[in-house]
């Protein structure tokens, strides 16, 4: 039957961020996209399921992207000199106002999309850039590669150059309209949409309320950034006086709830804080793109803590790589850094917590996605690392550490399934 | 003529950190193993050497690791959970027991100088471990594959496991006697000892007496380790208390002059700084392992600023990598995260600083190496950046900076010459 089979092999998974489970030379049951079950030998009701034999190979959930710019990822890797809100003047608004042209964003979403396809992600939460034509032709291509996501049509109409803002909250709220009303056309299976204030900072407030009441109509999740730099947190008491802070010039707008992706949240007070957790915002974390452009270290494991929904993002081009194996190794190193050099009351992250985030923690924005706990969907990665050698006996916990910090994805990815469904 | 040739490509070389210098379509032309220059158009004089092209590739110098551990090749990248030394007790010192075994020596140096001649390392300081046989296996294979190095047998007698510990100063300086006179006999012509206290927690005031007294005798230079972790710097001071500060702990024995290199140095006072300019010391910058081991940061561009000699370190297995391109990137990062968290009176690192710890200025430590400079060595790497697409021009240091960001180094080196010597 499609969707359903067994792949045997190392099988390494998180149900809390406590541990990683594993099972060596156990037995993944996936039937009809959906995950029944890691066993240590199979149940005789699943011996005519197709079979797959990963040998000596780990098995893992697939990895959740819940923070990348697409438009942003050809001028990944080159000038890491500013500071975000120079960064973006300088860098970043020029690059994204080029995919106006239909024809450059068809190249560079190619570029994309092919990283995308051969990395780790199988699920993705993504800003396109403002423009209509550029957003499907993105929203197309990832639909082509299989891997589930939300992407989103930026909006934009201050604080940026006449090429990359709207002309008035009118026009944008319009051509989000079109855009979203092109996308049922279009009859996506694997990609939605999503309500995309780019950030308060490039947002009138009559643009915020117009963007509310389309969430509201269309019952779509939103995604944007908070407190992620300081110049930025600046920026934004000076453009919404009336606000407490940060987070509550969203929340005003009812653009601060269930089913919101905030990403970064570095400088985030007590009481932003408060209402992230009391609303059930998702936190981005995006530690390589807080280093680059010099914002700073999140206190993930604070976030963590308090019950607050977290997940992983590659913030490509404030991060450089897609991969969010990188994303976890990141995350565990800054949160090192963040004990040693702010506060040492607050833990590091361990390997186990950073898996547990690159999974089963952004995966939740999606559903039950990221685990291999019974009812999840079955989104699934084979990994080699046979090109690290090692000189005697590893466990399955320490081969996928190693695979991690070794960047054993740009390799090593044999077999990707997205609920079920074979994608690489 | 051997080792004298002309390559054509984008030339791109550090002569201050400042700035990279680049050449687009340019000529590098080297004779007798030694730069010529860097030319725009090739000088008619140099028309007879052997013409390589490198087409659009990248041609730049090769990279300097000053302080590795190549017994810990084997283990990096797993067990990411201890502070320095609790980590040492832990994992690290019975990983290096292991290389009383010749066989085991034998397989994990070859897996470590594998992938050192597949890397963009030209040349090495490393140390092996306390085994004298085992050394020497490490320098045959770093022999054969021609990459230039310094290599260490280290010197431990106390605080260490039994299996991890030399029995006495008078063993410990007659073993390191004995293999000093081994290399000598082996006419090794590219890979020299030096002088390897462990750090001085390892080391009685007897044992650094002793190998104090052979590196006079032997003309040869040290390495060790200088305030890396708060738990590290605290067991120096009880066990030196009559050290001013932990550098004077080796000062005291002649142990921290010209030719000395000092990995880590995060946690070194203003007088450690001072006699480490004072006294020529090299620092080895290995930002990895800073973060992995919760070290800290180190402030190197205080270093530089002061006129200390400062090259990168992989550190192996603090560090998880060979890459000198991802050491580059991670000190970057790291400087950024000391300007926001704990001093902005110190500048981040640019690409350029980096770049140029990554070749001249450990480079220095070898002699003229590091350079396109006339009478430096020839050490050249090509890189090729085509798996890297990109919409439209990038200049050659764009390039360079994307490359070593995207870990181009895993797939992109085509070429390395070593002293005009092909090594790949």
């Amino acid at each position: 039957m499609k969707d359903s089979f067994v792949i045997k092999g190392n099988i390494i998974w998180s149900e809390t961020n406590k541990e990683l489970k594993s099972v060596e030379n156990g037995y993944l049951v996936i039937k009809d996209g959906i995950v029944e079950g890691v066993f240590n030998t199979l149940p005789d009701e699943h011996k005519d399921l197709d079979f797959i034999d990963a040998d000596n190979d780990l098995v893992v959930p697939g990895l959740v992207d819940l923070h990348v710019h697409a438009p942003q990822f050809a001028f990944r890797g080159t000038n890491m000199d500013l500071e975000l809100m120079d960064w973006l003047n300088t860098y970043t608004f020029p690059e994204e106002s080029k995919f106006s042209d239909t024809s450059y964003a068809d190249r560079v979403y190619s570029y994309f999309t092919d990283a995308i396809k051969k990395s780790a992600t199988t699920r993705m939460v993504a800003f396109s850039s403002l423009h209509v034509e550029g957003t499907l032709i993105l929203m197309d291509k990832m639909e082509e590669i299989g891997i589930r996501s939300y992407i989103g049509k930026v909006n934009m109409d201050r604080n940026s150059p006449d090429e990359l803002r709207e002309e008035s909250p009118e026009k944008a709220a319009q051509d989000t309209e079109r855009w979203l009303k092109e996308c049922v056309k279009r009859g996506y299976r694997y990609t939605k949409p999503i309500i995309t204030p780019r950030f308060v900072p490039s947002c009138s407030d009559e643009l915020m309320e117009k963007l509310s009441k389309i969430r509201k109509e269309w019952r779509l999740p939103v995604q944007s950034h908070l407190s992620e730099n300081m110049g930025e947190v600046e920026f934004v008491k000076e453009l919404a006086p009336w606000s407490k802070f940060y987070g509550d010039a969203y929340d005003r707008f009812g653009l601060f709830g269930d089913g919101c992706i905030m990403a970064h949240c570095v400088l985030s007070g007590e009481e932003e804080i408060e209402l992230m957790k009391r609303n059930g915002v998702f936190v981005a974390h995006c530690p390589e793109s807080n280093e680059n452009i010099k914002s700073g270290i999140a206190p993930v494991r604070k976030y963590m803590d308090k019950g607050i929904n977290v997940g992983l993002g590659s913030d490509i081009a404030g991060g450089t790589t897609e991969s969010i194996f990188d994303a976890a190794v990141d995350a565990v190193k800054v949160s090192k850094l963040y004990w040693r050099l702010v506060d040492d009351s607050i833990e590091p992250l361990s390997f186990a917590d950073a898996f547990y985030l690159a999974t089963k923690g952004g995966g939740a924005f999606f559903g039950k996605v990221g685990s291999f706990e019974k009812g999840y969907d079955g989104d699934v990665l084979i990994l080699s690392d046979d090109s690290i050698p090692f000189p005697r006996y590893l466990s399955p916990t320490e081969r996928l550490e190693r695979f991690a910090y070794l960047h054993g994805d740009r390799t090593g990815i044999k077999g990707k399934w997205v609920k079920g469904n074979k994608v690489l």
